[in-house]
């Protein structure tokens, strides 16, 4: 049976693609919204938009507790509030952390925290009972919302290995190409790289956000 | 006139894969290493490798003074050593530091430095009166030295953004897609994605090294 997904932080940008792209795929998906009536009508635009699909909005706790596989879409400045609050109901989860480390105005200045990255800032709030992985931290939430190929690659980080792999198979179930990125750790390269997307996106007015391809002989 | 190339660390495989393609384009180039036997050898090497061009070695300080552009291609355990050796002679001049900040034996792991990125570390070494831009941190060796279009980008960073547009332009003109990748603070983005090719690398098998590619529909 395919796994239910939740989505924190759902009626934003990214998250709403995100739950576009599985209900389309014909998952059930519930979206979180830290208030429940928006978070019931950005799903039900989502499952209007989708055509197909189960799309459910819930308060973003209860969001959590509903879902198997539970990605966090929330800008960084709200990412420790957020984790805080649905920490309780992802225990034994695999939770998708997407947060990206920008510190506005200058969100096209690389300024990684000094943990390191947003995603071992999650590890660190949720403790060891929740199974952190990060990932889409360099696709925009056009190309992620659009049907088909988005046109760039995704990469996914995580320590614990098997969450890691059920993320890649998961993402490449929605017609993402995934990568295995490494630790957690690794995740800075991401999380970096989209300052350099946005700068590239500035100087060549890419409006559907620039994104990045992994090449190689042996990767075709 | 085109500028004249110097390689700091040209002994090695990125060094003379870069010195060899600028051969190729026709351009003179100058090769340094500690020792300057080693590297007037790997100068004819390159020189007969590329069947054109004039390439002369030197040691490292000697070649930093004969260059317009200086290129610096050593690991990250000597970049110190060896940007104190040629800082004088560098004055003035287009620095292209090339260092990722791998820490061995675990080099498919993300160790960005506290300075936030080798290119930086560079920036505080080389003093103000040397123009510090880095790149060329996501190309193989193997994928430099071949002729033609690598299958891959390169990401060039600079805060003084003439000299990192001198940088794109030149390496546009050996057959490299550069693009403009921000200040030196992103070259963090950059050094910490080879961690991640080397993860990918190891798991594909990707024998002549995975790249990147910047994706959008505006940059085709």
């Amino acid at each position: 049976m395919p796994n239910r997904i939740s989505v924190v932080g759902g009626t934003g940008a990214l998250g709403g693609a995100l739950a576009l792209r599985y209900a389309r795929a014909g998952l059930a998906v519930t979206i979180g919204s830290r208030d429940a009536v928006r978070a019931a009508a950005a799903a039900a635009k989502i499952a209007a938009d989708a055509g197909c699909g189960q799309v459910t909005g819930l308060d973003n706790r209860a969001a959590a507790a509903a879902g198997d596989i539970v990605f966090v879409t929330v800008p960084f400045s709200s990412q420790e509030e957020t984790l805080k609050a649905v920490r309780d109901a992802c225990r034994g989860k695999i939770v998708v952390d997407t947060t990206v480390p920008l510190v506005p105005p200058k969100v096209a200045r690389v300024q990684l925290p000094a943990q390191g990255s947003a995603a071992q800032i999650a590890a660190e709030l949720l403790g060891p009972d929740v199974r952190v992985v990060s990932g889409l931290h360099n696709i925009s939430a056009t190309k992620l919302g659009m049907p088909g190929d988005p046109g760039c690659d995704v990469l996914v980080f995580g320590d614990d290995v098997d969450a890691r792999g059920a993320i890649v198979d998961s993402l490449g179930g929605i017609g993402l190409r995934a990568f295995h990125a490494g630790p957690l750790a690794n995740s800075a390269a991401a999380e970096a790289m989209t300052s350099v997307l946005i700068s590239i996106n500035k100087r060549h007015q890419v409006k559907d956000g620039a994104g990045i391809r992994i090449t190689g002989p042996d990767l075709e």
